[in-house]
């Protein structure tokens, strides 16, 4: 056989390992995603039971923690499954890393839900503790994003994984909201978390655009009622704009907590559909690489029995896609149809699959952006908050700011940020 | 044991494995720069053996061939032990594919060597088979670099596929000149040729020397006479500034290729240096991992005698390198010394290896970003190239000339370039 055509096989054969590897973490981000809305709806049974402190909601409550024994069992069979063929992942250090993280959390779940039930604790610390659980799991969603190898694939988990951090945020902004209003009272660091959440939120729901499919993109504005956004914003200006420590109707609590439950449910069958979408994508994505591997071992019979010419020399003739040294070297070059023939010759199919593998880089490194911003806005504010001292919140109103000042775009900041601190003086503790 | 610390153990495994493809890949990247040496060596043989037409170049050309049939062993034994892994491979696709392509071009060789034995080809078209058969074992390291998951392997290896680019396209300089100083006359199109080859030359070893261990761009540095570097400097200049069709002293022939060779020579020991102390690098980042992992799993025995208490609510704790939600979904924090101590409790550990992955991807990403941007000029190059139908010179001077004229780097040329792809009409054939 000849010996590029072995490569070749090779190849497609990792592609193949890796399309597997993304349905298996896909099924993974899956089930993590029915927990962590599990987990959403306990926290806030878990802040109905605290404050209203007369046993009312502790049937649901216990129904819930029940509902999620099923949903962490299913987590972890997954998290298991990923563990088998441990070494063959792509990035798997730091995914692993991520499960070993919320895993602890996981763990240390029956020991949060004994404390609750034997002590008063504020609903704000019990929404602390469950935020950094979701976290942790959220965490994992992001790293299987990161390590996703096929664009089309990485597209969808992008979109997934802003659209559950987005879900996760709502659910913040709805505890948030109704504790301010159940107290009857502004409260001026509360409204700075509030519109932080928000614009969370709207950043979460941008790449979710961006990445979805427009279908599923089109069935989310389809969920989303005139009426209900209308009595969503007024409340939220009301919550945002009272002065600190002006009365709230205390009555309002109700409203605002089920017009958020309204939102957050719609948000979990639109991850749903998500979820479905991209385990057949991968499905897809298997089977037409599996045909053309397929292919290509049908080819070396062919070839086995009709070896090259021991005079081709077309290797060295310039294609029309590539022109000199520099450039070929990372020869960039229009993906080209991928319709196999088996006259065609080898160097031909081998300079077809890079093209296709560079277009395919080409897009990644666009879908994988979206995710480096992320990252950037996230360290930049951490450096703020360690070198100042500041909250998240106010960190995040610090950028922006600054970005509104200079007119730039808060990722401009956050590297201007990042770009300083080397001049920066170390942080005081 | 608990399942947290299993995934710990688990990303600890991935990470070795990592380390050892790495370790594989830089003696696969070693072996490539020998063959390349080789075959700049057989390249530059066969333009004098060409042009002096006399038979007197042929017993060391012949040398030279035996000499690269072994090297080329050497490269196909480390391409096999690259296969026999396969799926287990960061990237494999991409690597695979690239391997593919250098095996198609190291297939045709004997057909060449034949080819040039029975027909007078021009040394242009000589040069440029070469050239070709060069680039696509270069684009095996790119892929090398572009893959490695260690920030300071991948900083080694950056600068590694960078020296090795620079001095190719040193070699193609060599070429160029001594062609035109042979002719004796001066050749505008060859000139555009040479005034690209130096600035991507110069890019290159920029590049080097942000990536480069600090003593090996010193050893770089004490490699230039400066006696040397004035004749070459002077020689560049009469070749780039002679009006198109001028006469040139054909007696500098020789002496531009001597200076040349010796530039390359020179190149070729640090080169060597590069690769020696990349295998080094791989070899005690292994070895550190390995005793972390050994740590690891003694610690599981201590572990399963004594489980982490019930009531354990750390987890649920705030620490100090985090502060909120969507802060704490990609944590950003300083890297924490990583030494271990039995009586951490392993959710430390957890952070602390979470923490240090997390130091490693960021310092990677910048590590990357210097890839990325030569894959972005070389994009808009390509582009410029298929739209305009302009040569890879003049491409490269259109973007050059914008760079000046908007006082902008090249790579934001680039980007622009890139922006505007999709507006700009499909290329017409």
């Amino acid at each position: 056989m000849p010996s590029g055509l072995r490569f070749l096989i090779a190849a497609k054969r990792c592609e193949i390992t890796e399309l597997q590897q993304l349905a298996r973490t896909s099924a993974l981000v899956n089930a993590v995603g029915r927990l962590i809305h599990g987990l959403q709806r306990e926290r806030g049974l878990t802040n109905l039971h605290l404050a209203s402190g007369d046993g009312h909601w502790a049937p649901a409550l216990a129904q819930q923690i029940e509902d999620n024994a099923a949903l962490q069992a299913a987590v972890v069979t997954c998290f298991e499954a990923m563990d088998l063929p441990a070494s063959r992942l792509n990035h798997g250090a730091r995914l692993f890393s991520r499960i070993a993280y919320a895993l602890q959390g996981l763990d240390a779940l029956p020991a949060l839900r004994n404390r609750l039930r034997s002590e008063a604790w504020s609903t704000e610390r019990a929404t602390a503790a469950y935020v950094r659980l979701v976290g942790g799991l959220l965490a994992v969603v992001f790293e299987a994003a990161d390590a996703a190898s096929d664009p089309g694939i990485s597209r969808r988990l992008v979109a997934l994984f802003n659209f559950m951090q987005g879900k996760e945020l709502t659910g913040q902004e709805r505890a948030t909201g109704a504790a301010l209003f159940a107290a009857g009272q502004a409260n001026a660091a509360a409204q700075q978390r509030l519109l932080r959440l928000i614009d969370s939120q709207e950043r979460c729901l941008q790449v979710f655009q961006e990445f979805a499919s427009p279908a599923l993109y089109q069935a989310w504005l389809q969920t989303q009622r005139p009426e209900q956004q209308a009595l969503l914003e007024r409340m939220r200006r009301v919550l945002c704009t009272a002065a600190d420590g002006a009365p709230l109707d205390r009555q309002l609590s109700q409203t605002w907590f089920d017009a958020n439950t309204a939102v957050i449910d719609a948000m979990k069958s639109i991850e749903d559909q998500l979820a479905v979408e991209l385990l057949s994508l991968c499905e897809s994505r298997i089977e037409a690489s599996a045909a053309e591997l397929a292919e290509f071992e049908a080819l070396t019979g062919e070839r086995a029995l009709k070896p090259q010419a021991a005079a081709d020399l077309s290797f060295f003739e310039p294609s029309p896609s590539d022109a000199g040294p520099d450039h070929q070297t990372l020869a960039p070059a229009a993906p080209s149809g991928f319709g196999l023939q088996v006259d065609r010759s080898i160097l031909e199919l081998v300079q077809a699959q890079s093209q296709r593998l560079q277009a395919m880089g080409h897009e990644l490194d666009t879908v994988r952006a979206s995710l480096n911003e992320r990252k950037l806005i996230e360290r930049a504010k951490g450096l703020l908050m360690a070198h100042r001292h500041l909250s998240e919140e106010e960190a995040h109103k610090t950028m922006r700011q600054m970005a509104m000042n200079q007119n730039r775009r808060l990722i401009e900041v956050a590297e201007a940020l990042l770009a300083m601190a080397e001049v920066l003086p170390a942080p005081t503790r």
